[in-house]
C-alpha cells in the first residue's frame, strides 16, 4: 500500500510524479483511493472549474492550449483534464499528446492528464471529479475540463465546472440540430471556433434564437445568465482574449449573491448521492451478493424462470435485514 | 390505487388505453409500477427487440415508419418507443406526431410511445426498459426502440435490444468523427439513409475501413457478426426490404447457438445490477436519509466543512448497521 499521507504532502508541495502516481490510484479506484481523497479535500474549493465540451473536430484542443498559456503567462498554475471516451478501437485519450507535451516537459505549473475510463467503477463522471480533486489539491488556480460530445456522461462531467463553454463550429451540423440535444443548458458561454468560416454569423443567429425562445420560458428576474457568444479562431488565437475576459466575467457573476455557493452545494448534494449509490452496491456485494449469484440470477431472469422485479426487493430486504 | 392484475390483464387482451395507462404508470415510477412490471414480466422475452440508433436528422423515424408497416403487413404486432431526451426548450418528444399518428387510429396492431424523460428517477434507460415490458407484455411480435444521438444513454438503451440499427447519412460529419464516438461497438447493421446522397459510398469505404481495423484486434473466431451496411433512402422506401432482409439474418444468428440467451443474460447481469443500486438508494431514503439530511451534507462538504470521502462511507456504515 502506497502511504497516503506522504503522497498527498508530496502532490501538495508540488511534486508531479507523486501527482502523477495520486491521479492514477483514484482513476483505477485503488483501495487507497478514498484515503488520499480525503487528504486531498482540505486543499480543494479554491480553483475555477472550467469545462470545454462540444464534438469531435470542434477544436477544443487548441483553445484549452490557448486558455492554459493565457493562465499559465498571467502566473496562474493551470491542471488540464482531457476526458475522451472513444471506442477501444480507435484508441482514444490521445488528445493530450500534442504541443502540450513540450511545455508540460518544461513548466510544472501546467499539468495534463488524458482519461479514457469509460465503464469506470464510479462512472466517468464520478472518476473525473475525483481526478480534479486530487489534481487542485496540487495548487492550481484553474483547472480545465475538456470533453468530446455532448452526451449523458458529458454533460455529468460538466456539471462540475463553474464555467461551461460549449464549443460550435460552422458547416458541422453543429447548429440547430446539436442545440437540441441538451447544449443550451449547460452552456455557460458559447464559442464560435473557426470563426473565419461560412456560417459563423449563421451559428450565432441560431443561438440568439434559441435563447430568446428560452427567455421566454423563464421567469423574469435579473439573476438570469445568458450565456455569451464568443468568436475564436483556434489556429491564430483570435479572440482568444475576449473568451478569457468572458470566462473571467463568468466567475465575477458566480463570486457575488452566493451564486457559486449554490451551484456547489447542488453540484454535491447529487454527487453525494451518486458516491452513495456507488457505496451501497459495493457492501452489497461484500454482504454476500457474489458475481456468481448475480451470474445466476441473470441466467434465471433471462429464461423467465425468477421474476427480477421481485428478485431485487428480496435482495435488498436481505441486505438491508442482516447486521 | 390502480388495480394491477386488472390492468395487466386488459393490456394483454389488447385493451389500448390499459397499455397507456400501464405505460404512464411505469413512466412515472408510479407506486404500482412493480407489481404491475411483475403481472407483466412472464408475458415478455419472445419478441424481437431492435434498436434504432443515429444523430438527429438522419431520417430514423421514416426508417422505423417503414419497419413497422412492413411488419404489419406480415401480420406481426408492433410496438415503438420514441426516445427523444431533448432540451426541454425544443419540446422534445414530437417524433411520434407524424404519419404513424394516422395508422395508429385505426390499427391497434401497431402501438407507438413517445418518450422524453431525461432524468427520471431509474435512469432514462431503466425507465425505456421497463416501457419496453409493457409494451411487449401486450402481445408484441417486434419492439422498435428509437433513440436519438449516441450518448452513454443511448449506449445504455440499446443495449436492450437484440439487433442495433445505427443510420448514418453522407455528408452529415456523421461519418469518421461518429465512428469514433463508439458507434462501431454498438451497431449490429449500418443503414446508410438518404444514399442517393452523395458520399454515400464514402461512408461505406469508411465503415469498412474500420471494420477491418478492429476485426485485426480480435480473435478469429467464426463466432463473430460482422456487421451489415445496407443503403436505404427512407422518402421513397428504396433498401427497406433489404433491411428487414438483414434483420432477419441477425435474428437467425442469435436463434442459433445460444447467443441469444448470452446476450440476455449479459443484459439482465447489467439491469440487476442497476435495479439493485436504485433501490438500494430508496431504501437508505426509507431509512432516515432524508432529502434535508442530504441537502445539509451538501452544504457542509460545499462549505469544505466535511468531507465526502468520509461522510458516504459513515452513511453506508449506519444505514448497514440498523435493522
Amino acid at each position: 500500500m502506497t502511504d497516503v499521507n506522504d503522497l498527498a504532502t508530496r502532490l501538495r508541495a508540488g511534486d508531479i510524479r507523486a501527482l502523477a502516481r495520486a491521479v492514477s490510484l483514484v482513476e483505477s479506484a485503488a483501495p487507497e483511493a478514498p484515503a488520499l481523497l480525503s487528504a486531498c479535500f482540505p486543499h480543494t474549493g479554491g480553483a475555477l472549474r472550467v469545462g470545454i465540451t462540444g464534438a469531435p473536430g470542434a477544436g477544443k484542443s487548441t483553445l484549452v492550449d490557448h486558455l492554459a498559456h493565457a493562465w499559465r503567462t498571467s502566473g496562474s498554475r493551470v491542471g488540464v483534464i482531457a476526458v475522451d471516451p472513444s471506442s477501444p478501437f480507435t484508441g482514444g485519450a490521445l488528445l493530450g499528446d500534442r504541443i502540450r507535451m513540450r511545455e508540460r516537459a518544461t513548466d510544472d505549473g501546467l499539468y495534463v492528464r488524458s482519461m479514457a475510463t469509460r465503464g469506470s467503477l464510479g462512472g466517468l463522471a464520478g472518476t473525473t471529479a475525483d481526478v480534479a480533486q486530487v489534481i487542485e489539491a496540487s495548487g492550481r488556480d484553474v483547472v480545465l475540463i475538456e470533453t468530446v460530445g455532448v452526451g449523458q456522461d458529458e454533460v455529468e462531467i460538466v456539471r462540475l465546472a463553474d464555467v461551461t463553454v460549449v464549443v460550435l463550429v460552422p458547416g458541422m451540423g453543429d447548429d440547430v440540430q446539436s442545440l437540441k440535444a441538451g447544449i443550451m443548458e449547460i452552456a455557460d458561454i458559447f464559442a464560435i471556433n473557426k470563426a473565419d468560416r461560412d456560417g459563423a454569423d449563421r451559428v450565432e443567429k441560431e443561438i440568439r434564437a434559441v435563447q430568446s425562445l428560452a427567455s421566454s420560458h423563464h421567469a423574469k428576474t435579473a439573476d438570469v445568465w445568458i450565456a455569451p457568444i464568443v468568436k475564436t479562431i483556434g489556429t491564430t488565437g483570435e479572440g482568444i482574449d475576449a473568451l478569457l475576459a468572458t470566462i473571467e466575467k463568468r466567475r465575477q457573476w458566480l463570486a457575488s449573491d452566493d451564486r457559486i455557493q449554490a451551484r456547489r452545494r447542488a453540484y454535491w448534494r447529487d454527487r453525494i448521492e451518486a458516491m452513495l449509490r456507488q457505496s451501497l452496491l459495493a457492501e452489497a456485494r461484500a454482504h454476500g451478493l457474489t458475481e456468481a449469484e448475480l451470474q445466476s440470477h441473470a441466467q434465471q431472469v433471462a429464461s423467465g424462470a425468477e421474476d427480477p422485479y421481485q428478485l431485487v426487493p428480496a435482495l435488498v430486504a436481505r441486505l438491508f435485514g442482516e447486521k
